[in-house]
């Protein structure tokens, strides 16, 4: 339909609206059926119409706060004919990437950053005297993240720096917004007078109509005459013109999955089963999430035990720290959170909850690969920095059971941080054990094996089929599921030592992981077993299904069994 | 003169002066023998004396932000004997100490987290039905940190939670406090109409004298009386009562060094001198500080180039992401953050940097041991955190020769983060080397040696000391600084793999460090070579001199000796 935004330009008031309502055909048309975020994109399509007839990019900066809310930008950007390969391997992305467009500046999901990218972006021009724009969309939901806070700080301290923020309000992020914020932009909606943008030294106007693109241009164009740090304050209505989605009060279909896609037992639904039934148990339990509860797995806690459930907004530094207040106070705080977004917390989980000795138990949901969001969903990164904290206890259930027993064993240490991972997949069926020793499951025993696969988390089945094929090929090994992979623990040291090669499988970046946490501790003994890792590679991987990058990092079992092969030789 | 809280009770207004009065002359005579924080306690006199009158502490919950204005509560708690040991080896915490009283909660000295402490607690209080009190002190400095507004947006959504937020607003952090919050107070100084705490949903009780003791108890009875969130604006004065601190127009003599510290050349200037140079070469070199110019070493930069130097407040994740917006628009941003903090911006250097592979160069100053502000000030976490970062290239310069050579290194690097850490500590001579090979400095030479010791960054003269000491008892040994500690650079790994055990010497905790890193390396090249690691241990260390700490964990000459001396006996 548009192959560019300059095709906007000559467009009528009347043929804008035609605009309008073909991408929202072709967005609930498409997204319906490769699966994506659908409802934030509805609420933007004005929006994003106005803002590419009023501003120029790639001249000008165009900044989207998180990004699943860009799909109607990349419509207007020339990429309506991609829509088909949405988040699929080797297609568009789900979020801005810079190398499918120059119109795309910044591509990272985790929300409240644009404001700092304007704020530098701002301060640059003004030391190039440069005349170029620069323009963020952030919802209101992001606007409870402190990092949001930091910029706007910043960004009404200098008059002299012309920003404009278009703050998309939906009263939502995945959820309803939450805090004092919430409640102060709500008054805003209809009284628009005093106002926390302009005690901060930003201009404020609005409320404009987020679905008026007569309006928004309106508003826009006054924002860039200001030539100064700006809000324009734009009301939108999250799943917009689809009945289904309008219509949802839990998330307005935040985001869909393809057509037809079967629901499966995830892992992130038995840790539901199982918080509820220690909720039941426990009244010192206590839930946090920051913005997230339903995909997190806490509504069912929630709708229990409301009075136990917090959900603190996008604010992950104050779930971490608030949670160590509670602990303090005698509860024991869970915060269920997506691994990658627990990066934002690492100093409150070190300093807060690690220095002080408090039992909070940490939940990542979406732990390893996590698959068609990309390099800023993948859950990598927390098995390399997490075991840097002094006292913290990480635990990688295997299947359904480890993850019930686990989260059990998490909950009732009570002298510091434990953690729970797992993936956003298909929970396994359980995997028997054939023996404990120490913390450890020995899964597949074999006396006098040369090799020793420790197998991690969910990738026992594949660490058990390889192991199956190795011994076609006439080499034995043992599998062993560690359970607890930080510290580690001394019976695993032991077993190692007393096998030529052991090899960790993980679905978790190179440094750190736990093979080379192993290679260390039996190099620092003096032992002469080799011990490796098969993990992840150390650099930011892009979007694709689970199956398939796992597959192509070689941590299948047809990989497994590959790689284990060739260090056997290289060996001999 | 006061045993305890409970000393002050019955005391008249007049005496209450008086007490107010000795408990000055105490800290000006003691602070300035031992070195420490001056100016925020001489600052927060009345104000305790205050809050020690209106709550009843343990009972009553009463959190410090940041800590280091918690002297003046240590006298009133009954420690006032203990201050001749400040901040040495085994006596008094500069900071909250849990371990020294049962009226220190929260011994975190970051900033800006007792607002979410004091949320936990508040809601654990509300569960429990529990009436006592939470009351929190919050400089207006640390306001300019996001989590204090996730912390004020959760507060003040929830009217009957009560919490009493005391602001300390002295106009200042370390350096005057910067942003539109630092604006909207200087208003309310004056004016005390609309704010931004009651758009949030707390009550505001302000401004208040905070030097006026009978008024400060007025404000907080009353704030005790509202019964819900509320903050009470207290207006105080850094250094108050000590002339030659009131007069200081740089930090109000925030912290001082104990009468007759000589002024040594500390690695800090070395960096101050070479970045002004390098300033003055390139036009796109910018600086940023949360706060901490002066000690950062920027204050020359800043009075040469204002224009170019960016101070974002006590805002450590804006720093980060705003550097990824000026890097973005073609600036070649250098942030100057004491290591610890960088652990406040883990997710926007690994999404917002490296995921968008922005040249931004991080001087990592306090790194490695700092001494006497204890366990959260220590910087012994970067190394082994950082190199999970994808692209980033991390450096420990051993001189200032090689501080100077590695900072223009870095600013070179134009496709990604640059990292150049450096402790605390006086600079040591410049150590000249054999021969470089790669990017590794051979600095003795031993042909024949069975053992390499890899010296990283200052620990380079305690490695040849140890060298020295070796060969006089007849193992000689070669050692070598890597320069650039992650990634691994080849040239290392295969002088590594041509030694019988290499030894990583340390200034950092032991997971992730260099020597588990070659560990793991040349294991999965299933080389026979024994690595380890001479570290730091993995959990959190208290306050004392840096050369103690590091003499403590076998990181001077002697231990290093010692250690690859039972290395090697154990290996034969």
């Amino acid at each position: 339909m548009i192959s560019g935004p300059a095709d906007l330009a000559a467009k009528s008031t009347s043929e804008l609206a035609t605009v309008a309502n073909d991408i929202r055909d072709f967005l609930i048309r498409k997204v319906s059926r490769t699966g994506g975020h659908l409802g934030p994109n509805l609420g933007a399509v004005e929006l994003t119409i106005a803002l590419h007839r009023v501003f120029h990019s790639p001249h000008d900066v165009l900044l989207f706060d998180t990004g699943h809310q860009a799909y109607v930008h990349k419509i207007l950007t020339g990429r309506e004919s991609d829509f088909d390969s949405l988040r699929q391997a080797g297609g568009l992305s789900g979020y801005p990437s810079r190398s499918e467009s120059e119109h795309d500046v910044i591509e990272n999901s985790h929300a409240s950053t644009a404001l700092s990218y304007a704020d530098g972006w701002a301060k640059a021009f003004a030391l190039q005297q440069s005349t170029r724009r620069v323009v963020a969309v952030i919802g209101d939901g992001a606007l409870t993240g402190g990092m949001a806070w930091e910029a706007l700080n910043n960004i009404g301290s200098a008059p002299d720096r012309p920003v404009v923020i278009v703050l998309n309000d939906n009263g939502r992020s995945y959820a309803p917004t939450i805090g004092g914020i919430a409640s102060h932009l709500a008054v805003l909606r209809y009284e628009g007078d005093r106002n926390i943008f302009e005690d901060l030294g930003l201009a404020y106007i609005g409320p404009v109509d987020g679905h008026d693109i007569t309006d928004l241009e309106h508003a826009l164009r006054k924002a860039v005459r200001l030539n100064r740090p700006v809000v324009v304050h734009c009301l939108t209505r999250k799943g917009k013109g689809y009945a289904p989605a309008e219509e949802d009060e839990a998330d307005r279909l935040h985001a869909v999955g393809p057509v037809g896609a079967a629901k499966k037992r995830s892992w992130t639904s038995v840790f539901a089963e199982e918080i509820t039934a220690i909720g039941a148990e426990r009244e010192d339990i206590v839930c946090i999430t920051a913005a997230m509860a339903e995909p997190a797995g806490l509504a069912g806690f929630a709708s229990r035990f409301p009075d136990r459930m917090f959900d603190v907004g996008i604010a992950e530094q104050h779930a971490v720290t608030s949670a160590a207040g509670l602990a303090m106070a005698g509860m024991h705080p869970v915060v269920a959170i997506y691994s990658t977004f627990l990066n934002r917390a690492v100093d409150q989980l070190l300093m807060d909850v690690a220095l002080h000795r408090q039992p909070v138990t940490f939940v990542l949901d979406r732990a390893g690969i996590t698959g068609p969001d990309g390099p800023s969903h993948h859950g990598m990164w927390d098995s390399s920095i997490l075991p840097v904290v002094p006292g913290l206890r990480l635990a990688s259930p295997r299947d359904p059971a480890r993850l019930r027993e686990l989260l059990r064993e998490a909950v009732d240490v009570n002298d510091g941080p434990t953690v729970v991972r797992y993936p956003k997949a298909t929970a396994s069926d359980d995997i028997p054990a054939v023996r404990r020793t120490g913390h450890c499951d020995v899964l597949l025993e074999c006396p006098g094996a040369d090799v020793l696969l420790v197998a991690v988390g969910p990738l026992a089945s594949a660490c058990l089929q390889a192991a199956d094929e190795l011994r076609a090929q006439g080499v034995p090994v043992i599998v062993v599921d560690p359970r607890w992979i930080a510290p580690i623990d001394p019976c695993l040291l032991k077993l190692a030592g007393a096998h030529r090669l052991v090899v960790a499988v993980e679905d978790t970046t190179t440094p750190g992981a736990l093979g080379g946490r192993i290679a260390q501790a039996l190099a620092a003994n003096g032992s002469d077993t080799c011990a490796a890792t098969f993990a992840l590679p150390p650099r930011f991987l892009p979007h694709a299904s689970r199956s398939e990058i796992l597959r192509a990092h070689g941590l299948d079992a047809a990989g497994i069994t590959t790689t284990v092969l060739k260090r056997l030789e290289a060996l001999s």
